[in-house]
């Protein structure tokens, strides 16, 4: 065993957590997810919203932020392109430029035709889990920039309602499954963090689970929250569907 | 240079052509160019839509169908996974699991977000320029199983009103193709050849051009066609958008 030549100390990864200190934002988690998968330690540093722009010189303005040896990388994407240029001796996010086609168009496709759903189904329950020194910021800028000036109360108003259109926007992602363990194909790779990052981002806030207990996606998911000794096995994660908890740990679940 | 050890003799995908004898499946295509991708020789067999099930004992009722020494493969998903475990020494279609996973989630993602788009607007073009031989199964497999008993004449009524659905639906492939050479990385691999046969498909047929003359989408395109020597530039292709023939070789092209 021959210790790697670059002296390694814990990396930085700015975060701004719920109120329970628990990872919100899909960015952060699949940084979290592909520092795991690289073997890389690091220490979160929470933050709040409005505290960003006074860290690392105020040159920022969203989380991820991470910081390296001096390095100081933020946007999800270009950390994911630094950490496999960084330390190519580690598992790669990517194995091929193909493989970054295919997270760039599956993490698109996502934000466009599966997230909006659910970001309307639980923007009251963000705000209600965030911080209190978070919340005034979050409620005004989310109305004001997302919502088309819409009150959070009204955008939610009657969410049980498209439950049927969440779940239905999910088929392509399911009928992939159906033919492939993971994203990444025989392994996981970083398309897969993305994918999983935002159920981990719903299973951080909701109060109506967007799944059915039957969802053939959670064969996929559990297999991607147990990752790297449990990524997403966070105890202060909430249920995906009634009767499924997120938290459990693998040796407590019933299903296969 | 070592000739390889197995007796090559070219081999012959079955097709079924349209009346002036240029290819129209985009599955046909795509094979088309996984074989010119990977330097392999092969004879077109025409045959009529009718005429599939007389083939090969009768086994198989689609193209394209791949012989080869004796093997026959159909389904094209199943022609280029024989491809690459049939010829590893020749350029891969997919170097990894993950680039499979791509092809397949891009190609479901086209034929259900655009392609019908285009299907609805196309399909009596279609009709019109096969094979006179095919043209009553052709109008009578459609009506009945694609269009749900409406006539071929009924489902491109107004045809010209829906060309900015078409566009809007391309929209994001534009995105992908903003920030990547290829849809397969910085080379060209399958889940290239399965965009570029719809495009093809739509040339083959089309009497009113799908795109507008300034899309982004033409460099693409353009270097897609140019691929092994021209397979996309068939002279029996019309164009794509008004003013920008498909057929026209490289070197009389004005864009860039």
């Amino acid at each position: 065993m021959i210790e790697p030549a670059r002296p390694r100390q814990p990396l930085r990864l700015y975060d701004v957590p719920l109120d329970n200190g628990c990872t919100l934002s899909p960015f952060v988690w699949r940084v979290r997810y592909a520092l795991a998968h690289k073997g890389l330690d690091f220490e979160s540093e929470p933050v709040a919203f409005t505290g960003i722009r006074s860290i690392l010189g105020g040159k920022y303005h969203q989380v991820p932020v991470l910081e390296d040896n001096g390095e100081v990388i933020t946007d999800s994407w270009q950390i994911a392109l630094y950490l496999d240029r960084t330390y190519p001796d580690r598992a790669p996010l990517f194995r091929t430029h193909g493989e970054m086609a295919w997270a760039r168009f599956f993490d698109r496709w996502f934000f466009r035709d599966v997230v909006p759903h659910m970001y309307r189904s639980y923007v009251l329950d963000n705000y209600n889990f965030a911080r209190p020194e978070d919340r005034d910021y979050l409620r005004e800028s989310r109305e004001r920039t997302f919502l088309g000036g819409q009150r959070l109360e009204e955008v939610v108003s009657g969410r049980e309602k498209r439950l049927p259109t969440i779940r239905n926007s999910l088929e392509p992602l399911r009928v992939m499954l159906a033919e492939t363990p993971w994203l990444g194909g025989l392994r996981p790779n970083y398309v897969d963090f993305c994918g999983l990052s935002v159920f981990l981002w719903a299973a951080a806030i909701n109060t109506m689970p967007p799944l059915e207990k039957g969802d053939m996606l959670f064969d996929w998911l559990n297999r991607g929250f147990d990752l790297y000794g449990g990524v997403g096995r966070d105890e202060r994660l909430r249920p995906l569907a009634v009767g499924v908890p997120t938290a459990c740990p693998p040796e407590q679940r019933l299903t296969a």
